[in-house]
């Protein structure tokens, strides 16, 4: 294992965040609120430890694939501690284990909230939780691909790690300029969504703030009310850009390079749009009896199959009065999740569908044994790499999400609070059902539970194999015994 | 597709159905039910039946995957349709869903029930639910080949589908002979547990119907309480005896052949005892302050484990009490299932293993990319076809999972109900938690969401494939397609 490179990108890292808190810090000044001081102090405390940390690059530039997985995992973690000190240090969450679970859940654009009361935080840290999901949304160290030049190998090893999705895009090979288109339509798009919001007479902080949240697919809100009180036209609207956030990104690349047929052709974007048509017809259907009008109906399905299916988060209202069968499929929502390629979160449709087609090639192989079918995914063949890290991905989610469940249990709430709490957790959703849904938070659990939480979030957002290779024993047994060797030969 | 060959197994399979159902009709004449008549009635008419359908052998023996699939799959729905006429006849179960739903339960070896009351019923329903679990256990078709005459490739294809495990085991080469001895080893277990509960003062139509229960991994209960009135004594018997039928009987008959040393180096059976100590140790901990005693406490943790891993699905008390984390150890048993090559259900732990393996291999790929690992499992690597066909199933029974889920969810009960009732026949497990747990029943359930059930219970123990290439219009397409063309031709 190579430390000395690892360190130097978590040092780079650290001087990104420490700079970033100045933006909370200085909208907490422009409110005039004195809880803007810890985030001015904690940024320049974390810029300053940063650049002594990365001053000088190592001499030593391997990088393989486990320095990439160690190296995004420990700064997930790392970004994490370091974000949520601003809290502790100015009240507004005091408790170490409360504060570290809000911003896990804030920078893996999950969104579930450990606070009973969010209108008694401060602007400035409503904003820095809010802006956490901005910045977690396209990814940490990828941004920092596109501003540190770096060799070819540790970039792919870095987006590999990093990149939601069960492969890494074609971009790949222009990655600094791509990345940099990427962040480019990623930010005007939330620009113009900040902007309709204000048109459709949302206050300027909560347009902000709901569009760091919509643009991350994150989540958290800022009134205690979720999206409740802003008109049925920003409801609307947040519907229609928290999907276009889930859309594999590519798309807008395709369209941008006026490939148009291309760009309209991704049969996992339609299969993405098909399921939100299908779970929000099926949801309106079955919650008629309990609204006023169809309007109403319709929109509320609308806005939480978007928003649970792109793994945002938002509620317009308690979804735990609908009938099981909705409920039931907004669970499978989570776990189905966006577009590869997005900032949402889950398994991700394109790996839903080269399950399924693994599925209905079984059956063909036997009933026409001779003929040997390939699984094809927009048109191109699934190489059997790809199919069979699609299938560890699946069984790892769910080993996870078993152990899990089991460690949450001992906290003995009701099956539909744990299932759905670690659902949502480890799909990077927000809220969940029964104690956990859109009235409820996740501050009842204990602090083991709340560390699992943490650690699905975290897991869910990396797509399991960095933590897993961050905890796995063997990684630092294995990076141990050759160390000691070289010191031995030396 | 070759109809007629499928026409012929069919009513080989009604021939032994009908003799085998003079059985009970003996033992209702023993006990002077008028209830036994209709046993007496329908054994016969299926007899003759079978033997008018069987009574030529067709001349064209073409036998693939296909016809052995789909024969399977025909095979047991048509003996769960005959099976469960003498119920509705006699009065004991008077509904068409319900009595089919009692019987598929029955020889899918599942123990669901939809009756509020087994005391009412006539010892010869009574025994003939048991007996189903007996001849469900291992198989009816894999019977017939120890029987009936067939060529090797036709054998071949009938095993694969109906035996339980990832893989046909390596005692396929002497067909005939190794499922000769398999029964005797099954006949002989089931006569000496039998003989084991009367001495532990349990009545002779208890010990029977019970031991038929235990011997497939059923579990249907001839007393409205379970196994709570008998002796402690007997409910440990019951709980190794379980254990026993749900270790893979090629240990058995390794046993036999003087192979003791690679009989006790089993990976699968020391994985699966592993699972039944450690869950078992976890539950009684976690139930201790629920009972008086630390024996009383062991004793349920132990039956229930055993009970539910082996997908039998007898039980002591209703578990319900227990806090949300044994409920929740106890759900993932059902899933986890007995070794392959048992009577038990579920995945089987041999698949477990191998998935598990699958993800700490694509780990070790991560730190040593260059050095290829196989997954090995007792010893030898499997092959990347049986490790595709693992996932598949297990796909395959996840996304069943969910449909089924969806589908039951419109009945509008709690999560726990649901998520636990397909679970419990899926797995071929038998009791769930909730409203169907030990002290409840399936009879609350629509007829919708009871042959949803039945459907599951019979994808469940066949291992999906059969009932989805059933039930696949794929199927039927092409073999209608080349029927035509044969005419055309011809």
């Amino acid at each position: 294992m190579n430390f000395a490179v690892i360190f130097y990108v978590l040092g780079f890292v650290l001087r990104i965040e420490g700079l970033l808190m100045f933006i909370p810090a200085l909208v907490g000044a422009g409110y005039r609120e004195r809880e803007c001081i810890a985030f001015f102090a904690v940024g320049a405390l974390a810029f300053l430890l940063g650049l002594a940390i990365s001053f000088r690059r190592p001499k030593n530039q391997v990088f393989y694939a486990k320095e990439g997985f160690v190296c995004v995992a420990l700064s997930w973690i790392m970004i994490s501690v370091v974000g949520c000190l601003p809290f502790i240090w100015n009240g507004d969450i005091p408790n170490f284990t409360d504060a570290f679970f809000e911003m896990v859940s804030g920078f893996t654009t999950t969104g579930s909230s450990i606070l009973t009361d969010v209108g008694a935080l401060s602007h400035a840290s409503l904003f820095w939780r809010s802006f956490s999901h901005w910045i977690g949304g396209m990814g940490v160290l990828v941004f920092l691909l596109s501003v540190l030049p770096m060799s070819g190998g540790a970039a792919m090893n870095i987006m590999k790690a990093e990149s939601p999705g069960p492969q890494v895009g074609k971009m790949v090979p222009k990655l600094r300029e791509s990345s940099m288109i990427l962040y480019i339509i990623y930010t005007a798009m939330t620009i113009a969504e900040i902007i309709v919001y204000i048109i459709g007479g949302m206050p300027v902080f909560d347009a902000v703030t709901v569009g760091f949240g919509v643009a991350g697919t994150g989540g958290f809100s800022v009134r205690n009310s979720g999206l409740a009180e802003y008109s049925t036209f920003c409801q609307y609207a947040i519907g229609v850009f928290m999907i276009l956030f889930g859309v594999n990104f590519n798309v807008y690349y395709l369209l941008l390079a006026k490939k148009i047929k291309q760009a309209f052709s991704s049969e996992e974007v339609w299969s993405y749009l098909g399921i939100i048509a299908a779970a929000t017809l099926a949801i309106a259907l079955n919650t008629l009896h309990l609204f006023g009008t169809v309007e109403e109906t319709f929109r509320y399905a609308f806005v939480h199959v978007s928003s649970i299916i792109t793994t945002t988060g938002f509620t317009a209202m308690d979804y735990n009065l609908y009938p099981e069968i909705s409920k039931q499929i907004l669970i499978f929502l989570m776990f189905i999740g966006a577009c590869a390629g997005s900032t949402g979160g889950g398994m991700k449709v394109s790996r839903l569908i080269v399950l399924l087609k693994s599925v209905r090639n079984e059956l063909s192989r036997i009933i026409h044994p001779r003929t040997v079918k390939r699984i094809r995914l927009e048109g191109k063949v699934v190489e059997h790499e790809t199919l069979r890290s699609i299938n560890t991905y699946f069984v790892a989610l769910l080993a996870l999400y078993c152990v899990s469940l089991l460690i949450v249990s001992m906290d003995d709430f009701d099956a539909a609070t744990n299932l759905s709490a670690v659902a949502t957790t480890i799909n990077n959703v927000g809220p969940g059902i029964s104690l956990v849904g859109p009235t409820g938070n996740f501050s009842g659990f204990s602090d083991l539970s709340k560390y699992v939480f943490c650690f699905d979030m975290l897991a869910g957002r990396l797509e399991m194999f960095p933590m897993l290779v961050l905890f796995s024993p063997y990684t630092w047994h294995q990076a141990f015994k050759r160390k000691k060797k070289k010191l031995d030969e030396a």
